[in-house]
């Protein structure tokens, strides 16, 4: 009784933002919009305009947004215990935002009527009737969200399903299912869905939250149970464990389901979307997150590299392409040295190593991995590691010194403590002298920065730019420092990792110390080497 | 059909070790064999030592622990095709690692026997019986892992559950049906789990994958369908998604199926095995990891803040003590004023805001958040900035002014390339002055550290001990660097968390900035002025 059809709601920009450490700008809110609607996505909810005044200005931005498959959706709550929906400010807040469809939220569990809203059972099915009529007549598509659906259900099932009705009676689209607290199990979802399915004959949602690690099960069994809208968010995210994952959701339901809830093409840019969030959020992506993260579909172990060299697929569920993510192997210590020759082929690199030079390439990974190096996200560092353990390698450049000055000059007396917290950046003055060596040459340059980084990177960009002058095309695209024995304090290892790219290209490279300037400086190095060998000498 | 007894497997430090960026020491494995067998872990898989010489070590050190619930088990694969038993090297090597028990994996997938161990079905079938028995005959328990069971059992049912009993007959005290590419759905789990029940009179065991996002949902419903061993990873470690997460199977069965696989006061260690693990393997914790995660019980949202406040459990599943965790209100400028009141309140911090001095601080909370600043995991830093908001806040110590001096001295003209890698500290010099004020006292001070941050940290100490010798006790237990706006390169913000100790309090302060070394001040001064303000005075 799997359903054929199924429709996709999004909830990031209201369940998701419940999420510690995330928050959107009004702009970044919109360009989400404008990426789950290219993905396909069928309702889009922007937002609680009746408790928080920045949402009401989002919906007015986004009538200018130009959907071509989704419907934007506004999310309040029922009206008032003993109020009236003509005045009820929340229920005017959600009309007033203009959208095709509305959400609203109440009470399924009995138990919350009584503790939390302090009325009566009967006051709240007139709260849910109202305010979906009142919405209806106004022209509004209406999806009730049954919050706490499926623990009130399992406390008073009659209760539950009567909150249900009241809002289908009153011209709901759609009543949602709500595993409020995340803790219902599979088996109470299928009961649940089953029931509701039975008592109302509009459509049935499903919306689960993460905190027993089922969300994206409870999902498919809802939808298996018969549910056809699933409400969830970009890459889990969401209050507490976080919400069901919308982007896992879609390629199960496609992949695994067979049920087309969004195209061929639209499935192929699934990590995209899900690193675009991301970024925009500035959440460091999940490398293990299902379909789409950087470590999905990547093999570590010697013997399941040997294998899918032999079958490919052995060790993956679906084809990585699929959701436009790639399969990669790494290299690490405990990888045998058909990793080392497999990475190399893997990376179109024509070096071709004897058994000898193999095994000298993993003894170098695995003295750097001591000194805190980690070479599986940083291809262009393991590559100039092969190649400086051939012989005759010749570095294009070399560092011969720097210097680094950094002050924090004094403005007032308070200005350290001043209430408002750091002071501006003008205080601060960063500058690096440095010594750089072009074949015989050797040139002298000094730079200032936002800061130690920058002020070096400044000044050894100058000293190479005279050789290299396509250089000024090269930037740094990301910089990630990662502490590791982190129980060391300030004195720890530091890890630096720097993505770049020309316009053309992006490479990724490596460098520790314990010293967060040095270990930058080697991973720069790295970046700016392996330019000049690939492209330095095409103007 | 839910079986009442269930045996917890451990493969962390086998198929765990497959993830991305993960690796242990020899003295680490042997710190989470104890960590396993405190929480009360049935089975702890050791490693496989016959593909690697490091595991065979282990297997050794590992005599000289005292286990008092766990059997340790070695891992390995069953004979060679064409092979003999008594000449297989990797049989003899798991047999020298002297455990009681032994897992074998062997293929239950037809189409891999062929493509893969390029033999016969039937050889297959032999290796598997001849395995086995030789290892039962030497006395060890003998736990089959049937690779690719549930690919193999949807293609060509009759011979996955073939390859069962070969492993029945031969003496297998349970085979273990592995999801080894991880995309199988849940109705295929249980189909899959029933038949090997009815084919097979040994105990069943579930192998779960992550790559579908639904490892933890398929182990909890191979249970119900009759499985009573589950094999799992710590923190959901494994390669590609990861292995079903074993802390979350645990609190599932016990809290959600009500099977007592560990005592309450196990339970209640959950959160603090899952932290160690993360510590151990200087893997960054996910906050939104269910039960044990830093956010898994935290609030956000003002309506759900409001919601909490009259009931209790309003919006959380289970009782967070029961699995050592605790309820958090978490402060962000989406939240409301009872938000901030609700945090001081649940810091036990005295002070009484009026509605307008809630507002300032709201209002500050937003302008540090938009410089960068993170309150939500910075206690100490959060309720200075509500001291400071107040009139007549006087800082213990102001810093008037700082100079970092840093140099890389050239050792040789190939330093910088040398191929093993970056040069010695040595070659770095780090130094720092700083002028601190105390009152009316103006001290100047240097000190040199392993890189910027820890001389800065040093001369500030030394000109506060003049003042608060006590200071001494006072270390940083960790410290972390978040980029922010990663797209910027090394322009771009950055966010320096510090996490302080005196052996007695442990405190968390925040600081950003572009430059990570005035952000890294900001953090440590909050660290110290935190600090003085509370315990400073006492001797």
């Amino acid at each position: 009784m799997t359903p054929t059809n199924v429709l996709l709601y999004d909830t990031t920009l209201r369940d998701g933002l419940g999420m510690e450490g995330l928050s959107l700008s009004l702009e970044e809110k919109l360009l989400i919009v404008q990426k789950l609607d290219d993905l396909g996505v069928h309702y889009i909810e922007g937002g609680y305009p009746g408790s928080n005044p920045k949402d009401a200005e989002f919906f007015q931005r986004a009538r200018e947004l130009r959907l071509r498959h989704a419907r934007l959706v506004a999310f309040g709550s029922t009206r008032r215990a003993g109020g009236d929906t003509e005045t009820d400010s929340a229920l005017l807040a959600v009309l007033n935002a203009g959208t095709p469809v509305v959400t609203l939220v109440g009470k399924s569990s009995a138990a919350q009527v009584r503790e939390v809203l302090e009325t009566s059972e009967e006051e709240n099915l007139a709260m849910i009737g109202d305010s979906v009529r009142f919405l209806r007549e106004r022209g509004r598509e209406v999806v009730f969200d049954a919050e706490h659906f499926f623990d009130g259900f399992a406390a008073d099932p009659e209760y539950a399903l009567a909150t249900l009705r009241a809002a289908a009676n009153a011209g709901a689209s759609t009543v949602t299912l709500c595993d409020t607290n995340g803790g219902a199990m599979p088996d109470a979802i299928v009961r649940g869905v089953r029931a509701a399915g039975e008592a109302v004959s509009c459509a049935i949602g499903i919306h689960c939250h993460n905190d027993a690690e089922l969300a994206v099960a409870n999902t498919l069994l809802g939808v298996q149970a018969g549910a056809t809208q699933v409400q969830a968010c970009l890459n889990g995210w969401g209050e507490r464990c976080g919400n069901a994952n919308i982007l896992t959701v879609i390629a199960n339901l496609k992949l695994k389901l067979g049920i087309d809830v969004v195209s061929d093409e639209q499935l192929a840019r699934l990590t995209e979307v899900s690193n675009f969030a991301s970024e925009l959020a500035n959440l460091a992506p999940n490398p293990q997150q299902p379909y789409v993260g950087s470590s999905a579909f990547a093999h570590k172990a010697g013997l399941h590299v040997a294998a899918i060299t032999k079958s490919a697929g052995s060790y993956t569920h679906v084809d990585p392409l699929a959701v436009g993510n790639t399969e990669r192997i790494l290299v690490s210590e405990l990888a045998g040295r058909r990793n080392v020759l497999e990475k190399l082929r893997e990376q179109g690199v024509g070096i071709e190593l004897t058994d000898a030079q193999a095994r000298e390439v993993l003894e170098r990974v695995k003295a750097q991995e001591a000194r805190g190096y980690q070479f599986e996200s940083a291809e262009a560092s393991f590559e100039l590691l092969v190649r400086r353990s051939l012989d005759g390698y010749v570095a294009p450049f070399g560092l011969e010194d720097f210097l680094i000055v950094e002050r924090r000059r004094h403005l007032d007396a308070n200005a350290a403590v001043a209430p408002d917290g750091p002071a501006s950046d003008s205080e601060m003055q960063a500058e690096a002298m440095v010594k750089v060596r072009v074949g015989e040459r050797l040139t002298q340059t000094a730079a200032d920065g936002n800061g130690p980084v920058s002020a070096l990177d400044a000044a050894v960009r100058r000293a190479l730019s005279e050789s290299y002058p396509a250089l000024e095309k090269v930037h740094l695209t990301d910089y990630k420092v990662r502490i590791i024995n982190s129980g060391g304090g300030a004195d720890a290892a530091v890890r630096v990792l720097i993505e770049s790219g020309d316009g053309l290209h992006i490479w990724r490279t490596v460098g520790a110390s314990t010293d967060v300037i040095e270990a930058s400086w080697l991973a720069l190095q790295d970046a700016y080497e392996y330019w000049i060998r690939h492209w330095g000498h095409v103007s």
